[in-house]
């Protein structure tokens, strides 16, 4: 018998070193303790994965007995739960499946299984797939879709059934209870009956971790699909067409989310086009979806090509229709009002819709924060956006308790995260952007956690034991001093590191439009192009300075910022500075808080970022002792290429403003590498 | 009249400013005071031309007497001349030009000038242009041909002629005397009448500036323009052939040079062919010119891909002719036994040839040397050449000494540099290149003259007061501060960077072949590619190590160099560690002089040469005020480039060797910011 357990051990250790390319993401496989589960809750298939999850992993005393009780609790929000170190309390079976999640997690990065409370900051937690039916994936950077695929799309096989479990597994292990499977930029054809039959497939995988299924619409759909004449929401036909089509899904997928709608923008059609607003469009989807308990999450991304600042425009149109929305509507806003740049100032829709069910989009994809390439920990900068006061109810209005419930009394609550997921090995093409998954689902959990608490876990999840020996676990300190804290600093520091390199001081959108947003490219502006398509709209790079004017004097965004924030963004005194030439358009020799030049300045965070890049190699090399191969490469691998779009960034950016600044780059800056004829020739190429 | 000597002041100020495009070299226009100039010698066009310069470009007191004198004298050698502030004596016209240029310089350089009498090192000073009939330039980075171009190549145009003597001109002002118009890998067409009708054109024009025209002819042209049955030497129709070719050139042009040959090399047909030897070869050249004092000059440029030492063949192939050549051929051999690597050991054959004129090869374009595009000052590295000690008849038997007549009775002594000129407005590509053919012609007229002198006075006849004002005059103490010594001394380490970045520690042949030698490429070995073309065959790198082993346990190549030489090159403790991997196959772990292991020392050596290129862009960019703008720009951009082909070696070659090291790249290195895929796949695109 001993020499059986000791067979199982060796077996186990070398499936665990073989396995570790990144695919079991956060939740790798341990040799878990026997565990006895007790329940009074009647068997479900949620409650079968909790139990599953238990024994598959504990890590406690072994022979341990666990007490899952399900038990309504007016401490209990949602999906919340209590847990101890020896039993899980919810209102819900997913409530219940998050407690042994957490317990397990606790157990698994060596923190003491007190007892505790925990309760999600939001009702609802989505990821939205930006996944075509073609199975190419908009904004994806880690292969093609796990949903769709171009051949034999209608043909579930096995292993779609086990990926989609595994995405499941992964969602559920952070509280993420909802997907919108496909693109906002939406087909029709998605709701034909074909493309509904695997819809229904999905879901029927999704639902034992307590996820639900969403799909995204197309406004036009009565028309395109249905046939109709119109799409008009308030003619009956239209009205009639939506009924049916809800009745449709919800007889094959009875727990169906609901819809998410971009409309009306970017071309996609919407109400407007037959001169309705945003309220008639969402409210008539809403009351289609209401008997079946079904949701709206209508998009606030609209701006127009005539509008003199993009940046105002959500404002503009949704702050009058606030009210208006039946109670089933969310209504969906991007973090920031352009559109999900490195850093923005938060938009301000967010404390300004005070009727309304308002929810944040965050971008889990690194869309414009350098694909699968660059390493950059997002959880930064939702967590500089979640804690941003929009001062709507008094000092501590936060962008978080505005959409949480707790300043508005929203019907519902949500959040979405625009999914980086795709069918590469280790789901999300980079290692380290697992961690944005991670941690988007553990800030629509909970919206006041830390970054540093959320790298520390994930860290430990995802790297502890990697190398099979004792000296990579969590229990040596070495590891703690060598591997963990320094790797954690580098996360920490790595959203910054890529605001000092591509678009620092409030930069925003001055990314190259030829290569997908990856690289620089404030140069770009073909002939006839619309005007807030191009780099220049946003920066306004002249002799006379640089920066989009947004004070009373300008475009008066600021205006839409309640007070004292409105001041203080007017004046390029008080602004600050990562949101200086958001707000401001300065003179290229104007004195920065620093005593700098805004010039040399620019030109500082610029060298800092490459630094910062270079400094991050530095890091990983050290780490090698503590990592698997596989991970050890790809991730050296990729900050290496991190390190040349750095100097890209940053010798372009340079050499195209220092035709406007005619001011020379200081000496304790590095020389450009690149002359900005070479990289405007390497921005022509054909995408990479 | 004042006044118009003043507008005549300010026109010329103007047209300076406007004309500081690189186009006059290191011959700037300069306001000459007057000079009256008297001579005894009958009047010729090389006299006049020496006239016309004085009256040109005196700067010396205004009104002066400047005697020209020709004269024999014992201490004169060849077109050697004594200088005093008011006189030049000379036996040859070519000499009073060239003293005239020298008393030029010294005013123009703020030197004072002495009496004193120069010789030149060697009789025949020359160019070799790889420009072929069709305006292509083999090696050439500075556009087409300035002899020959695509189309209308037989109507020589007054543009043509201009050129033709502003080239003789800059080549007479350094003392060089002749100039092969034509390709080594020569088209047999060159010796048809319509094209020696516009050598003679050429040579119309050079001949006033004591330049001869030379051309490169290929051995099998009897066969191939001439339609013999055989280019065999010794068969008397080909022998006739030659002396009726040879007869036709000098009833056209009666000072014609002679003939450079390449023969039975790298594909190229030659004597072996018919089983001759190349003396065999040779010699029925030489005998076809003797009647009209031509040379010919033999390339001992061989090597076959079944030797399993390329660098021993030339020697191996030659040694055994010593002595049967006749005295009008003169072998002609590259500086170092491989192919104008950045850096190479003398060739053995210098020195070994004791009995037959030898004379250098140099490369003034930069094949290996980072083309147009790289800075490097290649004065250091012929002056290192030169001075190197063969041992062959004692100590001191430098290279220098061992081809100038010094230490063998040479009939014939002379020094060909490849040229690096072109259409190019500035001639050479690279403002800086320019200094490369300016040090040539110096270290040709005199091979013991030190790069740092070479540098100074290029700097100051190119830059001084280039942006009109007084502040960027030699007399100005900051430009001397500001400018000169910081860029001197940028001059004076540019090929050690270029060294450090691309082929440290006797690394040779490991540049890209797919991108023309620019950029590294060890990588490269596509199949059936002959192995002595390939980096592999030259770098040898495994696991086991790095490096050629040519000591007596492997090629043995080190036994064609003279003793000590040979037994301090044999052993790696000895070996200087500029030529370690050139003689060496040596671990990576080995130790080396300094403490490091090899490969901590290869790391460290490419960074160096990283740090340095960005080192020449800050001293660079510090002389823009003493820099006109065209210059400082082209020259800016050029400096921006050379760093990024600086990191691309480091990283490329790190990367490849570290696959076979299997050491961390140290953390005082930079890391590497291309992952060895990516410049890979960059190396594979089509040629820049």
């Amino acid at each position: 018998m001993k020499r059986i357990i000791f067979s199982v051990l060796l077996l186990s250790a070398s499936l665990l070193a073989k396995a570790e390319d990144g695919h079991q993401l956060w939740l790798r496989s341990h040799q878990a303790a026997p565990v006895k589960v007790v329940t009074t809750a009647k068997n479900s298939a949620v409650l079968a994965t909790a139990r599953q999850e238990l024994q598959q992993g504990w890590q406690g005393n072994p022979g341990a007995t666990v007490t899952l009780t399900l038990r309504k609790d007016k401490a209990i929000k949602y999906d919340g739960y209590r847990i101890s170190p020896t039993g899980v309390q919810a209102s819900t079976e997913a409530g219940l499946l998050y407690g042994v999640f957490e317990l397990l997690r606790r157990q698994q990065t060596g923190q003491t299984a007190q007892a505790d409370l925990s309760n999600p900051s939001y009702e609802y937690r989505l990821l939205n797939h930006w996944d075509n039916p073609d199975g190419s994936v908009e904004r994806g950077y880690a292969g093609q879709s796990i949903f769709w695929r171009k051949d034999s799309s209608f043909v579930t096989t096995n292993r779609d059934k086990v990926r989609w479990r595994e995405y499941a597994r992964a969602n559920a292990s952070v509280g993420i209870n909802g997907a919108v499977i496909n693109n906002v930029n939406a087909s029709p054809k998605i709701l034909s009956a074909e493309y509904l039959a695997r819809v229904k497939a999905v879901a029927d995988e999704l639902r034992p971790y307590g996820v639900k299924t969403y799909l995204a619409v197309k406004f036009s759909s009565p028309a395109l699909l249905g046939g109709l004449k119109t799409s008009d929401p308030l003619d009956p036909a239209v009205v009639k067409w939506w009924q049916s089509k809800a009745k449709e899904i919800y007889r094959q997928i009875p727990d169906f989310g609901g819809f998410l709608v971009k409309a009306s923008s970017e071309g996609q059609p919407g109400p407007q086009d037959y001169g309705r607003t945003h309220a008639d469009g969402a409210n008539m989807l809403a009351d289609a979806l209401k008997p079946y308990h079904g949701l709206v999450m209508w998009r606030a991304f609209v701006y127009s090509p005539t509008d003199k600042d993009r940046a105002k425009q959500a404002y503009n149109e949704f702050v009058p229709l606030d009210g208006k929305f039946r109670d089933n509507v969310i209504v969906q806003v991007k973090n920031g009002p352009v559109d999900f740049q490195p850093r923005e100032p938060f938009s301000p829709l967010f404390g300004a819709m005070k009727k309304t069910s308002v929810m944040p989009e965050f971008q889990i994809t690194q869309e414009y924060l350098g694909h699968s390439t660059d390493l950059a920990f997002l959880s930064t900068m939702w967590e500089e956006c979640l804690q941003s006061d929009t001062y709507q109810a008094g000092p501590g209005s936060t962008v978080a308790r505005c959409t949480d419930g707790s300043v508005y009394p929203q019907k519902h609550t949500a959040m979405a995260g625009v999914a980086n997921t795709g069918l590469d090995r280790n789901w999300t093409g980079h290692d380290f952007a697992q961690a944005n998954w991670y941690a988007f689902g553990r800030l629509a959990w909970n919206n006041q956690m830390k970054s540093a608490q959320i790298a520390d876990e994930w860290l430990k999840l995802t790297f502890a034991g990697a190398t099979g020996s004792a000296a990579s676990a969590t229990t040596d300190s070495n590891w703690n001093t060598n591997f963990l804290a320094p790797v954690k600093q580098m996360m920490l520091d790595s959203r910054e590191a890529v605001l000092n390199y591509s678009m620092p001081l409030g930069l925003h959108h001055i990314m190259s439009a030829t290569r997908g947003h990856y690289g620089p490219g404030p140069w770009w502006a073909p002939p006839k192009m619309r005007a807030d398509w191009t780099p220049g709209y946003y920066h306004q790079a002249s002799e006379n300075g640089v920066g989009f004017d947004r004070t009373k004097a300008g475009s008066d965004a600021v205006s839409q910022y309640h007070e004292p924030l409105a001041s203080q963004l007017n004046n390029p005194n008080t602004c600050p500075d990562e949101y200086l030439l958001w707000f401001n358009h300065l003179p290229w020799d104007f004195k920065m808080k620093s005593g700098n030049t805004l010039w040399n300045e620019l030109c500082a965070h610029y060298d800092k970022g490459v630094q910062q890049a270079r400094q991050f190699q530095r890091i990983w090399d050290q780490t090698q002792p503590y990592v698997d191969a596989e991970r050890f490469a790809a991730v050296q691998n990729k900050l290496r290429s991190q390190s040349g779009n750095a100097v890209q960034w940053k010798d372009a950016c340079l050499l195209y403003f220092q035709q406007f600044s005619h001011m020379p780059i200081p000496a304790t800056v590095e020389p450009p590498m690149h002359t900005l004829e070479a990289v405007i020739a390497d921005d022509m190429r054909p995408q990479r």
